[in-house]
C-alpha cells in the first residue's frame, strides 16, 4: 500500500519492522483490548483476563515493601522528614538520599552515571554479595532498569564499518529483549540452545557447537547469560559459570552476565553465584576477563518494575572505552532518580536493629517464601496435564512448559500462516482469557513447543488460571487429536 | 596503544566514539571534579564552583511545587490517602493516577505508551492549550524526559539499507541532543543558522540556503525546530511558523517542534504558538503534515528534572509506522510511572476553587516572574561589559552571548588545539570556578564565539558570578589583547 507520507513503512528504519518483542507482541495487545472491553460490558466465556505473561508482581497483586515506599515518600515531599509517622531510620536514608541530589532535590539531574552516594551503596552490596571482593563506585553506572543498561552495552559492540556483523552468543530460549536490542542494532544473533532435557542446563559442548558453527558468518565478541534463567527458570552451578569463563576465556568474549533474578532462587540445593564472584575466584587469565554484570529493581522480593531503577557493573572495562560509554549516555542526561533511590533501599537496606528492620525482613521473606511455593505448584500444576511437562522452576519468575501439539494443530496453524504456539496460545487467550507468550517469542528447538507462564498470580488466580488453561487444553488436544 | 581487551577503542562503535555532548563535556567533568577537591579542603582562588551549564533549576535552588510533590508523596505512599495532612484534592489526583496503574501500584509496569489516564490528561491539556483543537490520547507517548522520545522518533528514520543518509534540519546554533543522537544514529546533520543580528530570529531564506546546499548529499526529511529557543532563547511568531510550516510542505519534511519551553516565555509581545496549533489552523494541504512535538516536566516553572517525565504527540504519523513505533518502545517496557505522575500533575493541575489551586498559582507565578527578571538581568549584565554582545532572552532558560575574542586568544586556542571557546570557558572555569558551555558545542557561525549560560541561578548568585565573570574577562582581554 503506498503512503505519500514523508515517514512511511518503505523507508521506515528497516531493523525497526523486522524487530520482535513477544512479552508484549500481538497476544499482550489483544488481552489489554479484551479486558477493555470487558470493562465496557462485551461478552466473553469468561470474566477476567489473567496476564501472565510479564514478570509485573505488583500488577498481580503483591504488596511494595513498606520500608521502600517511606523512604521514597520522604525522597519525593521531604516535609514528611518532620513527620512523626515515619521511622527514624526510614528519615535517615531519604536524608542521605537527598544530601547526594543537585540541590537536595530529587528534581535535579544526577550525573549520568547516578547519584554518587547511591553509586556507593550498591559497590557496598555487591562486595557483601560477592564476600568482600572488591567493588568500585566508578564501575557502577545507574540506568533506568537493567533494560537500558543491557541496551547501552550492546550498543557499544555496534560497527557499521566491519566487514562482518558482530555476533553475540544468546540462550535459546531467550529473553526477547536480546533479539530485539540486537535486530533494532543490526547485529548478528548467535544462539545456543539450553538442554530442555538436563532441566535447562547450559552446556558447554552446545557452546562449542554454537560458535564452531557461526564463527564465520560472524565476528562473535559477546556471549550473553541469563541467571537465573529467563524464561526458563534454571540456576546455574558454580562448576557450570567457571566452565562459561573458560569458554568465554579460550575465544576471547565479553561477557554480558544478566543476573535480575538473583534473589530468586527456590530449589532445594539451588544457590545464586554472581558471575563477578566466581571470575576473580578463578584467578589470571579469567579475573581479566571483560564482564558487565546487570541488576533491576522490577524483580527479587520488590518488584518494583514501574519505578525503573537498575544498573550495570562493569569489570575490566577498556579505560578509553568506558570514557566514550559515559560519553554516550550523558547525551540522555540521567535515568530517574526515585528509581535510583528505589535502587539505594534495595542495596542499603535497614541493617539489625533499626526500627525499620523487622517489618522489612517479615516483607521479604514473605514474598519469597510465597514465590518459592507458586514456583513448585506451577511445575506440578503442568506436569499433571497430558501432553504438557515442565521443568523445576529453580528460580526466576517463570515457567516455560512443553506443550506436545498434535501434528493437526500444527497444520492447521501453519495453514494460517501462524506459528503453532502462537495459535495454540491466540485460541487459550480468546476462550479463556489467560495471557501467555508462546515459545516461538523465546526461541526453541525446532520441532518443539512451548509458552511462558509467570509464577506471579496469586495463589487463588493461579489455581484459577491452571483451571482455565487445562480445560482449554484438553479441549485442544481433542479436537486436534 | 594497543589493546587486547574484547571491546576497544579501535573496534567500539565508530558513532559512539564522534558523538559530542557539550552539556555535559569536558568542561563540566573538570567542575565536578574541582568541586569535589574544594571539598577535600583543595586550594583555588575560589571558594563555589557555579554551574551554569545545564538547564537545571533544583540544583540551583529553585523550590518544588508542593502540589506537584504532594500527589507524588500520595501515590508513592498511599497510606498517606488516610492523612489529614494533604489536601483532598492532591489525594483525588494520586487517587486517579493509582487507578490508572496495574494493581493500583507505581510499581507495576505501566503500557510502554503510558498510563491511559494519563495519555487522556496530556490530550485535554493539548486541547486547552490550542484553543479546542482535537488531541487524541492514542497520539500521546510518554517518556522518561522528552529527549527519550526525540531520540525514538529520530530513531525511525535510520536506514541502512539507503544510498543517502537521512538528513535531518537543525538549527545552528542547536541543543547537542540533536547532534549527538543524529551522529549515534548515523544520521546527516543540515544545519541551518539562525539570526544572531535579528535576535536569533529564524529566516527561511536561511532554511532554503541551507536546504539547497545539503539536497545532493542527504536525503533530507526532518526539520527540527526548537521553540522557544535552546540555546539562543528567541521565541517565533505566528507568521514565522507558518513560513517554517509552508517550507516543510514544500520540501516534503517531517516537522519536529521541541516545544518543551512553552511555558517560558518572557519578552513584552512574545507568544508561544503550538506548531500544531499553526498547521492545524493553515488548514490544507497543510494540516495532513506529520508532526511530533515534544514537552517535558523538566522545564516551566516545576523544573523536575530528575524526575524524567516526557511526552511525544504524534500528528498524522502513518499508521503502520506508528504500529511499529510501539513495537519498537515495547522492548523498552515503559519509562517510569512516577516520572507519568508528574506530568500528571502539569498537564491536570489544580483547578479555581480547589484546595490546592492558591498556593499552586502562587508558586508557579513566583518562579515565572523570577525567571522574567533574571531573563533581564542577564541580558543586560553581559551587554554592559566590553567585548559582550547579547541578544534578549525572549523564552526558554538561557542566555547565548557572543564573545569578540582577540586574535591573539584565537592563535593561542589553536596552537594548543582548542577551539577558541572552549579555552576561554576552560580559563574562566579554572580561575572563577564559573562553569558555562562554549558555543561550539551548540554551533555557530564560523569565526564567531559564544558561550551558553543559564539564567537559573538565584539573583544574588547571579550577580557573584557576572562579578567573577567580567573580572576574568576584562583581564583575558587585556591578556590577549
Amino acid at each position: 500500500m503506498a503512503s505519500n507520507k514523508v515517514l512511511n513503512f518503505d523507508n521506515l528504519n528497516p531493523n525497526v519492522k523486522t524487530m520482535e518483542y513477544a512479552v508484549r507482541g500481538p497476544l499482550v495487545i489483544r488481552a489489554v483490548d479484551i479486558e477493555k472491553e470487558l470493562a465496557q460490558g462485551a461478552k466473553y466465556p469468561f470474566k477476567t483476563v489473567i496476564k501472565a505473561n510479564i514478570g509485573d508482581a505488583h500488577a498481580m497483586g503483591q504488596k511494595p515493601i513498606t520500608f521502600i515506599r517511606q523512604v521514597l515518600a520522604c525522597v519525593t515531599y521531604p516535609k514528611l522528614l518532620e513527620s512523626s509517622e515515619f521511622p527514624e531510620d526510614v528519615k535517615e536514608h531519604a536524608r542521605v538520599i537527598l544530601g547526594g541530589c543537585g540541590g537536595k532535590s530529587a528534581g535535579a539531574y544526577s550525573q549520568s552515571t547516578g547519584v554518587d552516594i547511591i553509586r556507593k551503596h550498591i559497590a557496598e552490596y555487591i562486595e557483601r554479595r560477592d564476600g568482600g571482593i572488591k567493588s568500585e563506585p566508578e564501575d557502577i553506572l545507574i540506568s533506568g532498569g537493567a533494560s537500558e543498561s543491557i541496551r547501552n552495552v550492546l550498543k557499544l559492540f555496534v560497527n557499521r564499518t566491519s566487514n562482518k556483523q558482530v555476533g553475540v552468543m544468546v540462550p535459546i530460549p531467550q529473553y526477547p529483549l536480546y533479539s530485539a536490542s540486537i535486530e533494532e542494532f543490526n547485529l548478528g544473533q548467535v544462539g545456543y540452545f539450553l538442554n530442555e532435557e538436563n532441566k535447562w542446563a547450559l552446556d558447554v559442548s552446545e557452546l562449542e557447537r554454537s560458535y564452531e558453527e557461526a564463527k564465520n558468518k560472524y565476528d562473535i565478541k559477546v556471549i550473553v547469560v541469563i541467571n537465573p534463567g529467563n524464561p526458563t527458570g534454571q540456576v546455574l552451578t558454580k562448576k557450570n559459570i567457571e566452565e562459561i569463563i573458560k569458554f568465554a576465556h579460550k575465544h576471547h568474549l565479553f561477557i554480558m552476565a544478566d543476573e535480575v533474578y538473583q534473589d530468586n532462587v527456590y530449589a532445594e540445593g539451588s544457590e545464586f553465584h554472581s558471575f563477578k564472584k566466581i571470575l576473580v575466584s578463578l584467578g589470571e587469565p579469567y579475573s581479566n576477563l571483560e564482564l558487565a554484570s546487570f541488576h533491576s529493581v522490577s524483580k527479587g522480593y520488590m518488584g518494583e518494575c514501574g519505578m525503573r531503577g537498575g544498573y550495570v557493573e562493569l569489570v575490566n572495562m577498556d579505560p578509553e572505552v568506558y570514557v566514550n560509554f559515559k560519553k554516550m549516555i550523558s547525551a540522555k542526561l540521567c535515568s530517574t532518580v526515585l528509581g535510583q533511590a528505589v535502587m539505594d533501599t534495595v542495596t542499603n537496606p535497614p541493617k539489625k536493629g533499626d526500627p525499620s528492620y523487622d517489618l522489612w525482613l517479615q516483607e521479604k521473606t514473605a514474598v519469597l517464601k510465597s514465590l518459592k511455593e507458586r514456583a513448585k505448584l506451577v511445575e506440578q500444576a503442568y506436569n499433571a496435564i497430558d501432553g504438557v511437562t515442565c521443568n523445576p522452576v529453580q528460580g526466576a519468575m517463570y515457567a516455560f512448559p512443553r506443550v506436545h501439539l498434535p501434528a493437526k494443530a500444527i497444520e492447521k496453524a501453519k495453514s494460517l500462516g501462524q506459528e503453532p504456539d502462537f495459535f495454540y496460545a491466540m485460541q487459550l487467550l480468546e476462550s479463556t482469557g489467560v495471557c501467555i507468550v508462546p515459545g516461538s517469542g523465546f526461541g526453541q528447538k525446532p520441532g518443539t513447543y512451548h509458552f511462558r507462564t509467570t509464577i506471579l498470580p496469586p495463589t487463588d488466580v493461579m489455581k484459577d488460571m491452571v483451571d482455565r488453561y487445562t480445560n482449554f487444553h484438553n479441549k485442544f488436544m481433542k479436537e486436534y487429536s
